[in-house]
């Protein structure tokens, strides 16, 4: 059996969210083989689980963490050195030592990744764990990555993510060869920063691994590849901004639909076409951000997400779990590292 | 009598965008006290202004120069050495020499920011001239800026972007004291890279401006500033983002109005909420982005624009000229340098 670690303190709504995240998943998955491990204040957490139907204990462990959180503006470095005892470090050791598979949180995402790193480690010739968010486009889903972990990048940075990028998408969206393209401002070769164009170098001549060369910012969303690899710093500005304009076309649209009687009763009749929509831009449908190049699955739930949002981040850490995605990912890099000679030329 | 001069033969459409725009421009303005200067094959313009009614050849004079053009692929740097008798070489240069006071041109954007630094040159204190585009918020627009022209950047750059985004915001905004946030990957003072750490210790303390703070993507298109100011890599990457996700949601939308015939049926009725939206993310709408830092207005229309979007670049560049932007600008800058002490702490 199978055993995912939940820090069920963390997030805007924390238990409120989690607790019934969880029940939300063993329902529609009718358990799915998995058991897990609550770490949080106890007395709270039974409050919740008392108001759904009484959960098997075997698959449902609770760790009392007591009133012990990370604060959601705690500083990385201070979480790391007094984190013990709290829910989010306690839960992400778990895993570290072996006693479950996977890692959720909603909690402080520096926290969590500086934790993860720490407590869990990454795999070898990684040198950070990478933010991985899966996103909407015109045919699917394209992977993306960093998406804030590592604000600067150095080229080798770069085709790490690539390779694990590579991984996610095959795990994820069960592609066989999953098309990979570099963020850039153009796609001509000459463009771009020097750690873009040594990674272009390397990637080209690399084979194992279907890449498309560099792509922009309106490619993220166009289909035309399944990953796109990005910097930390333009791949978080980049995610943000189309959060921000997802936003703004729902503003423009409904202000326009209250505007007018005619609007008001052609909405009703396409309704469903913004159900579709919403459902397609819906932070908690893609939640869930895999932390890759770790020795173990640990996923970053949103801040804000609810219980349905949880529960989706549940989801993505039991696929990576079941498709034995760590081993995929060191073996990637392992064969990156065997090609020495290209590898050092960078 | 103010003087614009056209490179007519740039972008994907020349001459069959660029002179119905400038026609549509003097239609739409009644002439607003402009001349043209069109700098492109003789033959060719004189074939296209005979469909429309004559105009006044007082208000419209053209520089022939034959069949030569900067190629849409042409290396900057080559575009400097070579570019003496193109049409976007001798219009910049038109303006350089004082005959016109602004330039606009649909051509190689790369090569275009370079001949425009290089003929025309720089304003004191200014290391290189930045692209500055309109986009639509909330409740209005948002002045953007660099959207490509310097990909990577210093702390002195970021702080000249930021006074130069206030001249532009004065004038296209008409605001007085317009809100200045930074583009980071969080709005905590602490968040981000060195250069953003620096230019947020000098901005505030600066006082002349009205300054927000560290602004995320989200923030570009929700209206909490006016003026968003990026390096250039991740303000070119945020705006193509922004146009990716526009055309993503459309295509959702349009796919699901298809989809029933209810849906068909209530579009109808809708229409008009559309139309609405197209035209606040129309890219034609707001085409026109000014070269920034420059010491007279270069006003550089998108590739692809069609001739309603060169005559909104000629708008563009029209206010600028006539609100005597390239003055403001550089008292701006003057102010700051000034401030010699912090100005030197950086």
């Amino acid at each position: 059996m199978k055993r995912i670690a939940l820090d069920v303190m963390g997030g805007d709504l924390g238990i409120q969210a989690t607790v019934p995240g969880m029940i939300r998943y063993i329902m529609k998955s009718n358990g799915n083989g998995i058991a897990f491990d609550l770490f949080g204040k106890k007395s709270e957490i039974d409050a919740v689980l008392a108001e759904y139907p009484k959960v098997d204990e075997k698959i449902c462990q609770i760790h009392d963490t007591g009133d012990n959180v990370i604060q959601c503006d705690q500083k990385p470095a201070i979480a790391v050195r007094n984190g013990k005892g709290t829910s989010m470090f306690e839960a992400i050791a778990f895993v570290a030592d072996g006693h479950a598979d996977a890692v959720v949180s909603s909690g402080n995402t520096g926290a969590y990744m500086a934790l993860s790193k720490c407590l869990i480690g990454s795999i070898e010739n990684i040198d950070r764990p990478a933010l991985v968010g899966l996103l909407p486009n015109v045919s699917g889903s394209t992977v993306m990555l960093d998406l804030g972990a590592n604000t600067d990048c150095t080229s080798t940075k770069l085709i790490q993510f690539a390779l694990m990028g590579h991984a996610v998408a095959s795990v994820l969206l069960s592609l066989e060869c999953p098309r990979i393209g570099l963020l850039n401002i153009g796609t001509e070769r000459t463009k771009g920063t020097k750690p873009l164009e040594e990674a272009y170098e390397f990637l080209e001549s690399f084979g194992d691994i279907n890449f498309s060369g560099f792509v922009e910012g309106t490619d993220i969303t166009s289909g035309v590849v399944d990953v796109v690899v990005s910097d930390g710093f333009s791949g978080n500005i980049s995610l943000k901004t189309m959060e921000g304009t997802f936003k703004y076309i729902m503003h423009v649209l409904m202000g326009g639909f209250s505007s007018s009687l005619a609007a008001k009763f052609g909405y009703i009749f396409c309704k469903k076409v913004f159900r579709i929509l919403k459902s397609k831009i819906d932070p908690r449908i893609n939640n869930g951000a895999p932390l890759v190049g770790l020795k173990k699955v640990s996923v970053k739930s949103h801040g804000n997400s609810d219980y349905i949002g949880f529960s989706n981040a549940i989801s993505v850490a039991v696929n990576l779990v079941n498709a034995s995605f760590i081993e995929k990912v060191k073996k990637s890099i392992q064969q990156a590292t065997q090609k020495e000679e290209t590898w050092r030329m960078l």
